[in-house]
Formats: structure tokens, sequence, C-alpha cells
């Protein structure tokens, strides 16, 4: 089962990036998960998509989208939202004939310092999902707050009951993958 | 009173851009809108922020909001959310030291070729602002659906109704600026 | 292929019960649609839930979601929210050992007579479903706005691509609940 | 400055109902906290509505908030949003003719078990403020999670920065209510 792990952000150091990373070593048997890259998506402008294919990064995201069997976000909240990043990368992958999120199997995440651990960015990605009509995991939600004493120095996941929530997760995906056939 | 206006959209032909020319000329006497441009934005990148100042259209984007009277903008929907290049440009501009939205009244609209003239994101932007603090004007809300029946060729808004909308914002915009002194 | 109805308003006169009854003679074949009865059931507190079985009127509605393939709300909007009346039920159904919706297929839909259609509700609603654990249907989304030009005196729907939004998410709900087995 | 306090719980022993009661101790100089009774509010129903006063708990309580200089929610979480009690209450509170809320000042704080602290109802409940018209204050957000090591045996509250927090948000209320005279 080939899993796509998207980051909402650039940062070198992100807690989000490190949560992923932590996914990758806590996989069910089966899975494998690899990450993307936003950093060379370029601002939207419906404007330049009248004139053939898309920037090769988006229409990189693309073909790893559709190729992938499920997703996997890692969101960070910024503003009580959705990185911009992250939506700007969304929003050039929604829109017919490219939909390669329809019907896909989905779940989400999310790292940040404060106690609310990105829930209100996720909310908000996954009323975006409800657009792009994914199957999205209900449970658990993983929200890692106060991430600054859960990762140590070198970006490792220290924490016990977040790799729980993690682990469990990926298996949540994986099921709900499976079931959907 | 020096009202900023902000249009998610890079679109040339963008409706959100059509309605914020409309609001240019619909306000009340005493009120100036001058639109911002966030073609020159860059992707937010918090490993960026840490050696000085920020991108040079990142810093006249903030004076442009330090120095406006209040904001208008013009939201968009993409993918019943906030667009990215919005949101991206607001990641850019709600951190300390710099919090140019702090206090400053606000006013939303928005249009959409379909019906729900994009309530969804505003109601995501309204969260954002909750977090920067600004005072949003609760009513009227401005949801101009169905946008290709009531802008014409050259992008003139032509639809009484939403004029007026458009004007009773303005006005509520300068009553809300005008309370809080 | 058992439906139940859930309507979230107390009124004879409701458009989104006449909804419902719409749907109840739009069905697929091989699917039936009951109408749950909100109107016994007392205001929530936990309180007295601690004493054994709750009130018979939620003991029924209970026995009514475990037993249903499937639920379909009908649900209104009050002031940008889910109605008081159907939340205050959600509350008696959604606490352990009792969670009637766990695994749930789940459509919704909803009728006002403005033009947004109780989307502000609906999307309330899909954040309380996923507490619930439900597997609701992304799309069609109905939103019925203008409800007074789509159903006549009777109470009937005169709508015909209202039917056609309504028979579709029949349809979704029914290939949702197959996929799920 | 009389301020109505409402806590949409009906439980003897809510962690709402105590958060609020710290509050009535809490005050700043000049302010004084009442709390208004859900208990009696009956289930909401428009047919009801039209033949003449409302019952009288919804008067009652019609009343109080038009008398008060400003209204403070204490607001649980139930199922991911506002509990339906509170909610029903509200909806007998917003129609023409009676919207006492239209303009008032408006403060909102909540407690659970969980970590999160309400903020989901909470931003349920800003959307129906919106709708109603409030001046709602921005920060500080008071999201009391872990309710159970914060209020002791007796409901008193024993956490000094839950105290500050709930402190801030009445010098917040009342500063909000001066500026807008």
């Amino acid at each position: 089962m080939k899993v796509l792990g998207i980051v909402g952000s650039l940062r070198q150091r992100s807690y989000n990036l490190m949560a992923l990373r932590a996914a990758q070593r806590l996989t069910p048997p089966g899975m494998k998960i690899t990450i993307a890259d936003l950093s060379e998506i370029p601002l939207f402008n419906q404007d330049d998509r009248t004139h053939g294919d898309d920037p090769s990064a988006v229409e990189l995201l693309k073909s790893q989208v559709r190729e992938a069997d499920a997703v996997l976000f890692a969101c960070p909240e910024y503003n009580y939202s959705i990185p911009g990043v992250l939506k700007n990368s969304l929003d050039w992958l929604s829109l017919p004939p490219d939909a390669p999120f329809d019907g896909k199997p989905v779940a989400i995440m999310g790292a940040s310092a404060g106690s609310l651990g990105t829930s209100r960015a996720q909310y908000h990605l996954r009323q975006v999902l409800l657009f792009m009509n994914t199957f999205t995991v209900n449970k658990p939600e993983v929200f890692i707050g106060s991430a600054h004493a859960k990762f140590d120095e070198a970006g490792e996941l220290i924490d016990a009951p977040t790799e729980e929530f993690i682990a469990g997760l990926l298996l949540s995906l994986q099921a709900l993958a499976k079931r959907l056939g």
C-alpha cells in the first residue's frame, strides 16, 4: 500500500515534517510512505491553466497523488486555518479534468506548539477534502499539541502516546482503504 | 477614510476583482479604496523570516495595511475555502512583531459562479481574522452568487441588488470604523 | 434497505419535512424511508442519564437508528447552525454505551427560504457526524434554497432539478452503504 | 455593568457552571454577573410562536438579555458542537421582532474534560452570534481543558492560569462594552 505524505509547511524543522517522518517508521506491514515536495509549486493563477500542461512541479504532484493508494496529510495551523502554502498546492489539484483526489482514502494529523494541535486547520482541511470527494478517516484524530516537548533536538518523536496515535491513524487508513476495495 | 482592498485571486478577469472595482465607485463620501497587489508575494516559509526584513512585496503589503483605516476583502472560494494565494499572503502578515491587522476594521464580500457566493470561504476567513484580532463587520454579508450574470463583458457590475449590498457593506464598514474611533 | 429519515424541525409545515416526504417517493428500488419523531425527546441533561434507561422517546429513536441501514437528515438552519431541537436529540444518541450512529451510512439535505439552502447548518452537522463516526455521503450536497418556490400549497415538491438532486443523493447513499457492505 | 451569564448545560455539577461561578468572583470593579436559567425553556417550535407571547421562561430570558449590558457564555461542547439545550434556547431569542442580542457585547468561555476546551463548540457559537449580530470579544479565547484537574470537589476553580484567563476575558468584555459606548 503506497501512501503519499503531504506536509503543509516548507520549514526545514517543521514539526509536521517530523511527524510525517515518525509515521514513516510507524507504518503497519505492507505500507510505505513517501513524502511529496511542495516547495516548487507556484502561486495558483487560473489564467495560467488555459494553455496546456500545468507547471512541472504541479504535474509531478498530481501524478504522485494519482498513483498513491492513499494520502496522509501532516497539516500545520497558520492563523487558525490551513497554511496558504498547502492550500495553494491543493488549489492546483482539484479542478477537472485533473481531480486526483477523487475517491482517495485520506488521513490527517498535525502538530503545533499550542495546545489545540492544529485542530482548527484540520477541520478546515476536512471541508476542502469534502469538495475534493475523498474518503477521509474519522478517527483517531491526531492533534499533537505542545510539539516542542514531543520531538527531540534531532527531530525524533519521543512521545509514546503520540506514537500510538499515529500508528492508530495509519491502521485506520489501511482499514478504510481495504474496506473501499 | 482610506480602505485597502484585497482580492484573493490573481486572475485578470476575477469576479472578485470586478466586485472590488465596483466597490470603488460605490463608496460613500469620504471613503477611498485602493487595491493591493498580491502577485509578487512569495510562498511563505518561516525559515526565511529569521534573517531581517521580509521580501519587498510583503513589506509593501504590511505598510499598506498599517496605513489603511480599514480593509475590504473580496474573497473567492477555491475548494470550499480561502484561496491559497490569499491565505499565503495573510500568513506573512500575522506574526509578531508585524501584526498590521490587529484592531483593524474589516469587511468581507465575495463573488462566485455558484449559488453560495463564496460563503464557505468567507466563514473560514472570518476565523482567520479572529486570530488576527480585527473588528469584522457582521452585516450585510455579501455573497454574490451566479456572478456570470451580474457582471458584463467589460467586467462592470450590472446587478442593482448587488450594488445595494456592496454599498451597504461600505456604509457598515464606515460606521464600524467611526464607532471604534 | 431501510433508511431512517430525521427532520430537524418540529413545524407541521416544515420545508424539511416536505423534502423528506418527497424523498420517500423518490427512493430507488429496494429503499424505504421511514420518518422519526423528535417531538417527545426531552431536553438533554446528563444528570438524568445515570439512573438506568433513557426516556422512552429516546430509547425508541436509538432503536430506530440502530435498526436502520442508513440515515437521511433533512436539516433546517436556525441562526446559521443546526436547530437546537435536532442537536438536542443527537446529544442523547451519541454517548457510550449507546452509539447507534457508529459506522452508519448517512446522507444530508436541507431546505430554507434563503439562498444558501441550510448549507451552514449542514457543515456544522457534518462536524457532529465526524464525532459520531458515521460514513457521510460527500455528494451531491442538497441545498434547497428559495424553498417557498419549490413546494406547493399542499407541501408537494414541484421543482424538477431539486427532485433530481434528492434522487441523486439517495442513489449515493445506497451506493455508499453497498460499498461498505 | 450588568452581565448575564448563560451556561449551556443543565447539569448540576457542570464544569461550565463552575467556570461561570468563578467568573462571578473574578469580576473587575463595577461588573456584576447574574446567571440565567435555561431549564424551563421548552423545545422550540415555530408553530407555537404565531399565537402571541412566547412561553414565560422564554420571555424572562429575553428580558434578561435585553436588560444586560453584556452577555457571557459558558459553552460546553457536546459532539463537537453547541449543546442542543443551549442552541434551542438561542433559537427562541433570535427572531424578529425579538432580537435581544442585536448589538450586544458578548464573551465566550468553555470547559471540558478533554484537551480542546470546547473550542469546536465555541467556533460554532461564534457563527451563531454572527447571525445574531453581537459584538463578540476576540481575545483571550478561554478553552479550559482537563477541567477535572482545575476544579475541586466543591466545584471551586483551583487553577491560577485559568483564573487569569477568565479575569482577562472579563476585562476584554468590559473594555469592548465601553468602547462601543
